[in-house]
């Protein structure tokens, strides 16, 4: 869909240097967007990019206006308003209502008029998918499962029984959604399995990304709050709660029964254990080990960072005999 | 299924404190449940939660029966207990007998007349379904396979050729057992693969979690051996042996021709390198790394709690010349 | 497919040291390998193995032939031998031509007459299948994506919109590829999805592990060039580049736009952080973080071996105090 830097700059809110009557059909990056193309500058580390860009126009802050070299739309939050306009320029699809005839639905489930059910899909019995929700091909809907309104559930998704998905969320493929956990009592003879009664429970504007897994509760149930972005190969154990707008990068882990608050931002391959609680607005870094509550919002870490092998191994001996050598001293 | 308190305790063996005509249908936790609902008190962390339940009754230890304002079900194994009991109030579906017309089964497949198979499964040549097994929707057994009575394969899974899976099992959703693993030799031009021939041979009572990874051994097995619990997002590599009633926590991973003992547990987020042994009854807690054998039982560890980042900064560079310094003193 | 040790001796330029007129038809351990099976010696830790052999010939180095009990095939590098003598005994099943009636391609996708379409596969439109491409059960191919000739895409995989897949890759069961990645950008109130609007790339000769994830580029494309081997349950993220013939074991991750050179070595559960640039010929060990850009090719470290509890706690506790200590000092 093309504009001219004129219609983007009134529609998002930009000051515009340069020549409104350009157009635009599509967005690049520094380094390789053409000349009808949108770029930005939102991570200084790219900004010796910007005097090379041959883009249309790049989106930047005001700062960094006079450096570049083509039209500039001024933002003060410069990658939010190229993600905006870049939605503008790149529109979802719209959903193509109607059910597959491959697609197995249970005869007391009810599928909206408007959603979009693909080949190879089951819906189970009892459940009900809303108005423009799209459902990809492969998908599983078990049964008793409520999908809100507008709600994308790609390829090859699991979501079992009595799961609850609101609205304008995203799956992504692969995902586990509301299967049993991990709960087993000790007996003489080995293990018993304990009864997942609880259901995973999902807000709206949730994303949870490719082959995540995210177990129903115990009795409760696992909740993720609205507005919460989960990433790939993430895993959240029964009866977590998760607060609304926190965001969890890929690899990530929580252990059954943990609480995380409101805003949080979780690294990547973070990994935090059961039955403790995180406030608000904590960061955590890259491959922490989180073993404790935190009751103090700010940025935690103990990830270590990989050095030449001969010296980490040196570094290592003297770890494993730390205690005992500061001891003697 | 409701039940009445006299009957729970004579069934399960406990001692009844309070009105045995009091009837449950249902569980509940000790913070949430309501007058219907049996809950229990395991984990000391939850015992201030005693006080204030309006459950039914609570399945506790004797110590702390005292402080149960309800009627109370004393075990010398409560959440043992309590799985029992919430067992025979939420007892597991039935299978439903028969194969679903969407599902594709080879023809020189067995499938045994009281198995249920859902809707898309394909049941590849060679293959045998028990009785009483339950594949769920979406779920793929390749060539060759054989599954042992009773189990089920939850939605979505893969097992791939050759794999042998026992009695009683539970595999859940998006689970792959029995893909080739991660075998190359070097040449000059590149990676060649190695041909990987063994099998996925999982025994009874085994449960694996979702989108959990078993590999097929390179040329003998990969072994699961019976009561082993795995949860979710866990790799289990080519010719691994794990041994009976070891449980594994979410996110973990063994590397290629590992052997783990029996009565093993072992922490989420836990890796261990290949070629080495872990003997029975060892622990290894949370986020640790296992890059040697094990030849004593007992608790290991290496997983380091996050800290606040600017002390953590500190400390992790103080660690990067950490042999230099204690040397240089 | 049976054969003479003097047959494989001249195909694959060994050294026979026995009877060349000895019969092989399969492969074994160096502990369990039967009187018609080959065997190697690679990993010298199996070297007191050697002895005890029955199996019909042993693949090894020329310093191991005296102690060999049975025949030897003497070759410079055993494990690429044994690789290539394995492959020739036990041949890659050939494509059965054909698609299966429940398989659904879209009008506009075009599929090679020698492809092999399995059950409840999906094609969408716009998509090319090459010859001899085998597509198993239950895999979806999203809309104009293409898989190039003599590719295997195992049961269960998701191929999503706009991915190109090179020629004789193996994609393994349950992996994604192509989904969109993690990119948010913040507003006041949450967070605003970015576009994810370039490809995943793959190319000739790559293999992906079960239930991986890679995410397609945000703007430009997210890249593995040919020759590279990744394992299971490993993540690429978007804009990630992998350099030809580097091979990343299980539970590895690369955060976005990280790049790595040819030639790695990535072991098992190695995570690294995103927008940072490795070398060639980098080793990173076992469970080691990246957290910098690595400029000089050799091995990285971080992983620290797991000890008992107890000291580990006391170690752990110095490490937390552990600059203020060596001030102090």
């Amino acid at each position: 869909m093309p504009a001219t830097l004129a219609e983007l700059a009134a529609r998002f809110g930009c000051e515009l240097h340069g020549n409104g009557n350009s157009i635009v059909d599509g967005v690049g990056t520094l380094a390789n967007a053409g000349a009808r193309a949108l770029t930005f500058l939102a991570n200084p580390q790219y900004r010796t990019q910007l005097k090379q860009t041959r883009a249309a126009a790049v989106v930047l802050e005001q700062r960094f206006q006079a450096d570049c070299p083509v039209a500039a739309l001024v933002s003060a939050n410069p990658y939010a308003t190229y993600a905006s306009i870049a939605r503008f320029l790149h529109p979802a699809r719209a959903p193509e209502p109607g059910i597959h005839p491959t697609a197995v639905v249970s005869g007391d489930a009810t599928v909206a008029a408007t959603a979009q059910i693909g080949a190879h899909v089951f819906i189970g019995p009892g459940s009900a998918i809303a108005d423009a929700v799209v459902i990809e091909p492969g998908t599983i809907i078990a049964a008793n499962v409520t999908i809100g309104a507008a709600t994308r559930i790609c390829a090859r998704v699991a979501v079992m029984d009595h799961s609850r998905i609101g609205e304008r969320c995203v799956v992504h493929p692969g995902a586990v959604i509301g299967s049993a956990g991990f709960g087993y009592a000790r007996e003489e003879s080995g293990w018993l399995a304990v009864p997942q009664l609880g259901r995973a429970v999902i807000g709206n504007d949730v994303d949870i990304g490719a082959n995540t897994t995210i177990d129903r509760g115990t009795i409760d149930d696992t909740v993720i709050e609205s507005g919460v972005k989960i990433d790939n190969l993430v895993q959240i154990a029964h009866n977590v709660r998760i607060g609304a707008h926190t965001a969890i990068a890929a690899m990530s882990g929580v252990a059954g029964s943990t609480t995380i608050g409101q805003r949080c931002m979780i690294g990547g391959a973070v990994v935090m254990v059961g039955h403790i609680s995180i406030c608000d607005d904590v960061m955590v870094t890259f491959h922490s080990t989180v073993l404790r509550s935190i009751t103090e919002s700010g940025t935690y870490s103990s990830g270590i960072d990989a050095d030449k092998a001969a010296r980490w191994r040196r570094n290592a001996a003297r770890l494993r005999r730390l205690d005992d050598q500061l001891k003697r001293k």
